[in-house]
């Protein structure tokens, strides 16, 4: 039998406590999302994330229900780009050189992004992946460009995120001085602005 | 007891003909990437290796060594940056967004990429990939764009080549018909060279 005391160290295991049940939800969520980045979709188990948290596979399917839906919800940790399109146009580029240059690194959000750019070419994660994009981001984000070739930008200044994102941990050179660290949030921002705007 | 003829459709079962050996080397190389590509570094065996080839362990580590070099000589699948620094500068953007627009997708290119961008913060392979990178990629385009910020010029074109090499897959927006293919090649190879020139 688990006292109230056990039920706080180890949270979530009696979903109608309701911040133990948001504390367990994390807990499934963030050991979902570390299968994900480490196995392909196909060979991750709701039993598997279960597992890793404790609790049984039915408590998974309760909180998130389908493999699917747990997947999309992994996705959903890449945040919505409400920060891109609820602000000022003008500042688009500084605000992202900023946030990718200097920014803390939000794990869940480059796991997300690894992710989605491992799945993309897969099977029915692909399929899932580049619905779940076209309609967080791209979408929301070529409208807001809008435009002549809003398409084109958008792929373009996409692109250009998506890789500073992922090359943080990859290159080396990114530990760079303050000085030169000024410079690139400053090409950035530059290059980024130009690719919506010019 | 083999035959010479099973020796052909099975090949390279027997290392001391060359063809085979070749076509072993080439089947070992292309499990390997398949098992880096789903699973993380220290999950992959070099006995699952050999198990999807139908060959002992044995073979695989006369062949590449140790499970490091195995890992490198897939990292060496996405090629050297010979095409980039033996060509002229002048048409850097433009070869580079041919290549990487209308280019056919090279599939052992793009998976020695996501393992790159995947490993990158994880542990041994980490380490691994980072040295890789910065001797084989980073370094030497550094070197030939030279002058003043090179390293952020570097830094800044390299993310927008593997965010737009990462993302043929994940944007739909990329099928787009010939005139905006075109202006996208266009728009991206001004971008590039505008990176390692302005």
């Amino acid at each position: 039998m688990m006292t109230k005391e056990r039920c706080v160290r180890e949270p979530g295991l009696d979903p109608a406590r309701p911040r133990n049940a948001a504390a367990t939800r994390s807990a499934i969520l963030d050991a979902a999302r570390r299968r994900f980045v480490t196995e392909s979709y196909d060979d991750v188990g709701m039993r598997d994330v279960a597992g890793d948290v404790g609790v049984d596979a039915a408590l998974v399917s309760r909180y998130f229900g389908s493999k699917e839906e747990l997947f999309l919800e992994v996705l959903g940790g890449c945040g919505d780009i409400s920060h891109i399109t609820e602000s000022e146009r003008g500042t688009f580029g500084e605000r992202i050189a900023e946030e990718l240059v200097d920014g803390p690194v939000n794990q869940s959000k480059l796991a997300a992004l690894l992710i989605m750019v491992r799945s993309a070419s897969a099977g029915r994660s692909g399929e899932l992946v580049r619905r779940y994009v076209q309609e967080h981001f791209y979408g929301p984000f070529c409208a807001w460009i809008g435009g002549p070739d809003a398409t084109v930008r958008c792929t373009l200044a996409s692109a250009l995120m998506i890789g500073t994102a992922l090359s943080r941990d990859l290159n080396a050179s990114m530990n760079i001085d303050d000085d030169q660290r000024a410079v690139l949030r400053r090409r950035l921002a530059a290059t980024l602005q130009a690719l919506i705007d010019d």
